[in-house]
């Protein structure tokens, strides 16, 4: 084998080591992740972190941020049905954490779709999310702040397309930025890689997205120092229980049921074959 | 043949080569659908119209409307769990998608259940739906503008009782009116159709209605002109989907799954030779 | 055969029985069961209530309890996402029930999260529930007024533990309280009983604990007057679909779908051979 070729082996090694060390700590650790989230995504999202071994808590009235959120290992901010008495508790709860030394991770869904939801993401990206989660049209729109043509919550930039918006967003907001598409970006705003695990057929399945962030969140929270590679990590265990669910799916329901299976019974065989990270 | 039973599957045979076309033209077109919906039904609502093809976006809050509301392909509005301060983002952006010229659909979940809800429901028909779908017992809640012995959102009234209703509804609204029951009614107050496609266990689905009334918006959308045979044909398909969806269920969970699954791989041969609308 | 084992099959023998007249009266019946509920449950509720037999109306709005309530044969009160603006309409349905002697069940979700929730809570329990189901974390919260560690809405606390919590909770409150866990428990304050189906998996879905609840309104409601029996029937029931969901489940999302089509399909020779209740 070609040194090249045997360094990218080992490389790719070393990535599903480390993501399948990770969710073995994240089954045995059970991290609590409060979620905020939108109405859509609620009973997905909290079934994804329950198999993966974490604790989901979908708890939002901001009567309750001061004295729960503080006890949470990290923290899960979507937007995907906002309205404004939603925001007091997200800003609240973004403190919080932020406050003790925890992680949380923003899905800014639809972000160009209005002004007010455009406002509203771009505030919460100034409350320094430790990363930050959408298809293209999402993180073209944060970058850019500009609202657009932007397709209900479904992308309609390919991600390859949104690596700069990304790089430029991760610099001026110092999170990690993650653009899921064919293959997903997970970059600091200088080093950028690609996760390309999954299956196409999980964007016919609402939530997915909401669901792989709250992922994130559960990663990000037994690995907080290094949240790039939590978030690939995250994204590429997702995407290989996708790929196995895939494989016992006959459309986009059972897909959905395949899924949380594979992720609930996902073993290390399954992750060291599977998983392909690569530099961009 | 005799010349009656010959019109009868020539009619028989041009209905389903309409919802053949039309389910092709929603796959194709992907129409963005907004839905301000009930809380029980989002997730079915949303992954019904993912399966058919559709774009939906759960987006309710009034100070979206005006900017994302213009972009939309048809919009649904349903009043399941219904709060004051949801209205007046139901009205606003119904009166946005009338002022483009774009269809909506209304669903007056359990219409007859109190007097807030009936009286929401009546301005929300003043308001010009293209199509109203509703059990009989809403139907009737609706037409007679009365409040009533409602079994939650169950239908105790068979749908032909409701056909007096419907008619009379659809003249004095201008809305197609769908009736859902054994055999599902549509009409535009003089002509009056049945769709027979679809089974009882069905009902045993929460919000497998709203999410059917989301699916006639997606059709609507892609021949507003028509809309009774577009609601028609959204019935049917539906009807079609959950009976081969029966086929593989053993109850309503699985029924369920394999119904969504069967939206999305239907074919037209399956459209062909199951689909079944009789003139009432 | 014993004397002492002969009483204990026979006393097996008339829970199981009991429990499968009750399942049928349900059944029959269809009992309209209101509830107030949080989002990230209400599908699975009404899925269960629906494939229990029972019609479901998720109605919340304080505007419609005067017009509705009056016509439910229970209530279903539970407080997983609750915010300030849900808690008038909680108390005004529970009073509205209470004053038309129909029973309502009340489930404290994680009820020492924060004293904004354990106030609420205690609220509750002051308007006279018939039954209270929680984890034990979330009884003993109840029972000391105090809020605590508790790990978002799973159980800290083995079920065994709670039991003088249970006890203490019932006398002062006068509800029957049900505490779930590897063994449920169920006790008036004086009698307890345990109900030994179910299976761990069933931890790992979300809102089965919900769901349970809602159950258990169901079953109060076609037989209000043995309020004790009945819950310990709606655990019973409940368990033994999760059993035989169970035996074809290859996943916490698989075990979804395949306890609601057990639920749905249940038979009295699964009942009589599974049901396991003892005195405590």
């Amino acid at each position: 084998m070609e040194p090249d070729n045997l360094n990218k082996e080992q490389d790719q090694n070393s990535w599903a080591v480390n993501a399948w060390t990770l969710l073995s700590k994240l089954r045995d650790q059970s991290p609590l992740i409060q979620c905020i989230t939108n109405f859509v995504s609620m009973d997905l999202m909290a079934n994804t972190l329950l198999s993966a071994g974490a604790s989901p808590a979908m708890i939002h009235s901001i009567e309750e941020i001061q004295d729960f959120t503080p006890h949470v290992h990290a923290l899960c901010i979507n937007v995907g049905t906002l309205s404004p008495a939603w925001l007091p508790a997200m800003r609240e709860a973004a403190q919080v954490v932020n406050k003790a030394g925890k992680p949380w991770v923003l899905d800014p869904v639809a972000a160009g779709a209005s002004s007010f939801r455009l406002k509203a993401c771009l505030e919460l990206v100034g409350l320094k999310p430790s990363v930050i989660r959408g298809n293209g049209s999402e993180i073209i729109a944060l970058s850019k702040a500009s609202i657009g043509a932007t397709k209900g919550v479904d992308s309609s930039h390919e991600s390859m397309d949104a690596m700069e918006a990304a790089k430029s967003l991760a610099q001026s907001s110092g999170a990690i930025v993650a653009v899921s598409g064919a293959v997903d970006i997970i970059t600091d705003g200088h080093r950028a890689v690609g996760a390309h695990n999954g299956v196409s057929m999980m964007q016919k399945i609402t939530a997915t997205g909401c669901a792989v962030t709250a992922l994130i969140a559960a990663f990000v929270a037994v690995d907080p120092l290094h949240a790039l590679e939590a978030t690939a990590s995250a994204l590429s265990i997702f995407g290989i229980a996708g790929e196995m669910g895939m494989a016992m799916a006959k459309g986009p329901a059972s897909l959905r049921m395949h899924l949380i299976d594979s992720l609930y019974n996902l073993d290390q065989a399954a992750v060291s074959s599977r998983l392909k990270v690569t530099s961009l």
